[in-house]
């Protein structure tokens, strides 16, 4: 016999038969209520709130009796509060007639994940590892199964997992021991339903993982809940490796001019790595054991230095990496630690310098899922470009150098307290306002002298100014004739622009921003226009609808300001967004969802990657676009520009 | 346009289109010829003569033009010799008309395998770990495909493989110098048609491996070609564990009552095991690295004990092992040096005490194929016992005791010289004869004293002998009225027959056979009489058509004296055969064939394991079946055994 049970606040209903527990209702129904202990009636996490057809009293039989009556699990483990509101848990209330539940938001199945800038992604948490908590019966001389045969048989009976075949060698070792000393009670952590990579003793609510990108410059992690998909701790450090390079092709030279140099590298980054687990473990209350999934994402060269591959190869043509397919590795192998028999996920490689970091910029800004042209720029000592949308992509990379992080630079630095991250200049007296990283408010005299030099968002901020203020001309070059001190031959007889006077900064000197500076630039906006204007020629579209700017840089760059220098290519301006660490944003995606592993995975075949360098007009039209604004024949003026741009 | 290819000395034949090479014609039509090189000219192990249809002189055309012109390769392969027979290399040499190929035997695929005992098994050898060499198109600026794909793409192209879906992290680590310093022509090793777990510069035309029974006594180890399937070379030693426990449940007990006992166990194992793979590659002139797999078979402690797993709950009822399943373990998780990236395989456990050697001993000798019912017994420590037919096999295991391999025996020792292995007892005078290991003939007066003790063999042998001479009764009691100073009371008042006078030994003592020990060897024989007749009982079989006594013990022992005595059911003598170390051979059969792995899965599972200890009439049994012989209504007399046995 049936009964009509409905679901709030997803409105789901169905007839279901009588003595089912609600939650084989809900599953029945599509309803998704957690229920980490899998039904032992022992984590609590399954409340439901009864709007119709419950007790009126508990204990106490009534004519509204269409559930089974109240357990002594329910009694521990719902409050005196949530008894009132009749709460029952929905793994021992079975339907006995008609009934109305509200599922609260809490025992919901997790379907957000935060993103780096706030926003939310609706997600099915579904993640390659998970944790299955199991009773089992005890072996006896009429069943002497073995231990392992006889998890295999609980979680194919309890939660259907039929693919099981393989246990790990070290979760073997104390298997006897755990499951006798838990009494057969256990959560196993499951590998992407394949493989049992920890057994532990009891119930075990939540597995955790760490998402890495590892930037040439930055290394940021991050520490999610596998069952509810939230990030609650992260930490980032510099990359260690930058102590034998500053980017990237400098590391593979020293790799190559030094017999130990690759695994010094490769192990300064695991040690890295392994710092960052155990201070967020460390945060959280939990153990580096109790993380038991990792994913990675970086460039192919960071990819081949962590790996303890010969990344020569990678760093001269035909640029061919030792593979790209996405990877699973024991942890172990690596020297990562975490749980001993974990695998860590290295997400797949593009083409040759497009790595698994623009594959995870990719699955966290789905591109390939909008009706709209999208320009993809993530702006790091290399920039990655993607072109297009659901119908076909495009990729390239482009060497931008360093100088667009600040270095090469002759007062640049990293965005940190005392660097000036913000600049305007008076178009008539040249004199310039500046926000330096550690203040409130923009700098003015009498402020303590805290400047120290210039971040990348700062050095694109004051070259346009100085381009609108006409202190250099469209080709770069310095105003010879303005009569202002802020202009002047600096020592080496080259002319620079005096951003901050020796008494207004803690280094005691000036801070300049010289012509070489100007060049540095005008190099790295010309090799990233370039790029995205080859990929949109390629895809035969005039001009993106949106352009996302990612990487840390790409977060703090003043659009207006690269637009303005033709930096990125003309787009309203309100279709311009700087998403962040879009990269740490896939890595995390990729942790808690197996299907965007196989999404970064199709992602990273189906993307045409397109060699710029060796177009025949690529020298050409480098040199052309160096020039302040670009091709204005195709692009408003500056004037048009400055007009959409609101104050500041 | 077609042409006949005819193969001999297989007679295959058939039509093959013109321009197909003679390789390919004889895949075609089903005749396996050897081409470790996949067909690319370098390894000149495709040898063929050509009957009819050859060049009457090289490079000269004639009118029997039936193959393409001789290759500058196989100008360089060939003797001289063999270009006058007409030999060609059937990678190169095309179709062109009718031909007789006849392929020499060195040609011809491997498909056989020697075993212990001398005899040959017809077997397919089919490793799971195979090589295969491929010369790839390097990587260019139009085609940056990377390393790992690049293989990938060779091996389905030229072999046809399209499973491999796994590179092992240590192969990839120097992939991008090894392809590029072998100018892509590499040999890939690849385990089970799906992981790539070496490779190799240039042509490796031999995959090697190692497999080892490990017995609680004895660790054999036997190195093995697997290419061909031909072991040469072949290692023993003392299980290093010894040191810590005789038999299996001692080292149990040790492993309890010291908190590092099991981990110094299994690290005593582990580097025995290095050891002896060290030896066999030095014998070989080989590397470590070379051994790219490795099988192992033993007990169920020997299992546990070896993997460092805790073996506390094998020893003690209901004796649930760990796990049983067959698995693959990477070599150097268990810190097994051999080819980084290899795994080893531990056969599939039955059950309880019957464990991976005595599945590898079935699957060496098939009683699951025959239609005769089979009883094998293998006799070491523990014995186990299998009974049945193609239709069904019962298992069961029973504590013999060390008696039998010569512990707990007063004179005991291991077969080694100065060991007495043969004895004969003269039924008048109770004179005995012996032949001593180490001597080519039986002992007489005047011979260099070497005697030490008594082997297993031996103790069969003298009991058995003592009881038809009447030394002792069918209870095992000496027969205290015999007047021959041969028999007497020793220095601990109990009876003991001497066997050998001081000034015959080489240790300066009367070697004696004491009351106790004929104690000790009738409980080893019961055990095994009682577990063989409760196998067959279960399977209404009143006898076996065949006996296979198995174990370095079984292929010592007299026969007709272990039915004297009887420890086996009775049996036609002729049908009882010992065939030495079984187990050792299941390990190199499955070393070369996964077939035969997968027989051991699935026999694994399908032999039906008795627990005969816990039958309600076991022990009533056991003491019945102490007496010699045993149960004479049911067999033949003394006096008939002894009828058929043939003048040693």
């Amino acid at each position: 016999m049936g009964h009509t049970v409905i679901f709030q606040p997803s409105g789901r209903r169905g007839t279901v038969e009588a003595g089912v527990n609600l939650l084989e209702a809900a599953r029945q129904l599509g309803v998704d209520i957690e229920s980490p202990c899998g039904a032992a009636r022992v984590c609590g996490k399954c409340k439901v709130q009864i709007q119709e057809g419950f007790f009126e009293k508990f204990g106490i039989e009534s004519k509204m009796n269409h559930l089974s009556p109240l357990m002594e699990e329910e009694k521990d483990e719902l409050e005196e509060e949530e008894l009132q509101k009749n709460y029952r848990l929905a793994c021992c209330a079975t339907v006995e007639g008609n009934v109305l539940v509200f599922v609260p938001e809490e025992s919901r199945g997790a379907q957000q994940v935060i993103l780096e800038t706030g926003r939310e992604r609706d997600i099915s948490v579904d993640p390659v590892v998970k944790n299955y908590y199991i009773e089992m019966i005890p072996a006896t001389l009429e069943d002497q199964t073995d231990d392992f045969m006889r998890m295999k048989n609980a979680l194919t009976e309890k939660y259907g997992l039929q693919n099981i075949d393989y246990i790990d060698y070290f979760v073997t070792v104390n298997l006897p021991e755990t499951i006798r000393a838990a009494n057969w009670k256990v959560t196993v952590s499951v590998w992407d339903g394949k493989e049992i990579i920890k057994v532990s003793p009891g119930l075990v609510e939540n597995p955790w993982g760490v998402a890495i990108d590892v930037g040439s410059t930055t290394v940021a992690a991050y520490l999610c809940n596998l069952r509810t998909g939230e990030s609650t701790v992260k930490r980032s450090m510099m990359n260690p490796q930058i102590t034998y390079g500053e980017d990237v092709l400098s590391r593979i030279t020293y790799s190559m001019m030094n017999e130990d140099g690759l695994e010094k590298m490769s192990r300064a980054m695991i040690e890295g790595i392994n710092s960052l687990v155990k201070g967020m473990v460390d945060d959280a209350g939990l153990t580096a054991e109790d993380v038991v999934d990792m994913t990675l994402v970086g460039n192919t060269a960071m990819h081949h230095l962590l790996l303890n591959i010969d990344p020569k190869y990678v760093g001269r043509a035909p640029f061919a990496p030792a593979f790209k397919c996405a990877v699973d590795f024991k942890a172990r192998d690596l020297g990562i630690k975490i749980n001993k028999a974990s695998y860590v996920h290295w997400l797949p490689i593009e083409a040759g310098f497009v790595g698994a970091d623009n594959v995870a910029v990719l699955i966290a800004e789905e591109p390939y899922n909008q009706d709209q042209m999208m320009l993809v720029i993530d702006i790091g000592t290399n920039g990655e470009i993607v072109f297009g949308n659901r119908e076909k992509l495009f990729s390239t990379s482009c060497a931008t150098g360093p100088a667009l992080e600040g270095a090469q630079i002759r007062f640049g630095m990293r965005a940190a307290p005392g660097a000036i991250e913000w600049v305007k200049i008076d178009p008539e007296t040249k004199e310039p306002e500046f926000k330096i990283i550690g203040q409130q408010d923009w700098f003015k005299e009498g402020d303590e002298p805290i400047a120290k030099g210039i971040c990348g968002s700062g050095i694109i901020d004051v070259i346009a100014e100085m381009f609108k203020a006409s202190i250099i001309d469209k080709t770069g070059r310095f105003n010879q004739k303005l009569e202002t001190p802020r202009v002047r031959k600096g020592t080496d007889g080259k002319m620079e622009y005096v951003l901050c006077y020796a008494k207004e900064t803690s280094i005691g000197k000036d801070i300049t921003v010289t012509q070489g500076d100007v060049r540095a630039i005008q190099l790295a906006k010309s090799a990233l226009y370039c790029g995205a204007e080859y990929l949109m020629e390629k895809r035969g579209i005039p001009k993106p609808d949106r352009i996302v700017l990612a990487g840390a840089f790409g977060s703090y760059i003043n659009k207006e300001s690269a637009m303005v220098m033709g930096m990125v290519p003309d787009c309203n301006l309100d279709n311009v967004q700087a998403v962040g660490n879009a990269a740490g944003d896939g890595a995390k995606l990729a942790l808690v969802s197996k299907a965007k592993r196989l999404e970064a995975q199709r992602i990273a075949r189906e993307v045409e990657f397109i060699e710029t360098a060796t177009e025949p007009d690529f020298q050409e039209r480098f040199a052309e676009a160096m020039a302040f604004p670009h091709r204005s024949h195709k692009f408003p003026s500056v004037q048009e520009i400055l007009d959409k741009i609101p104050p500041k």
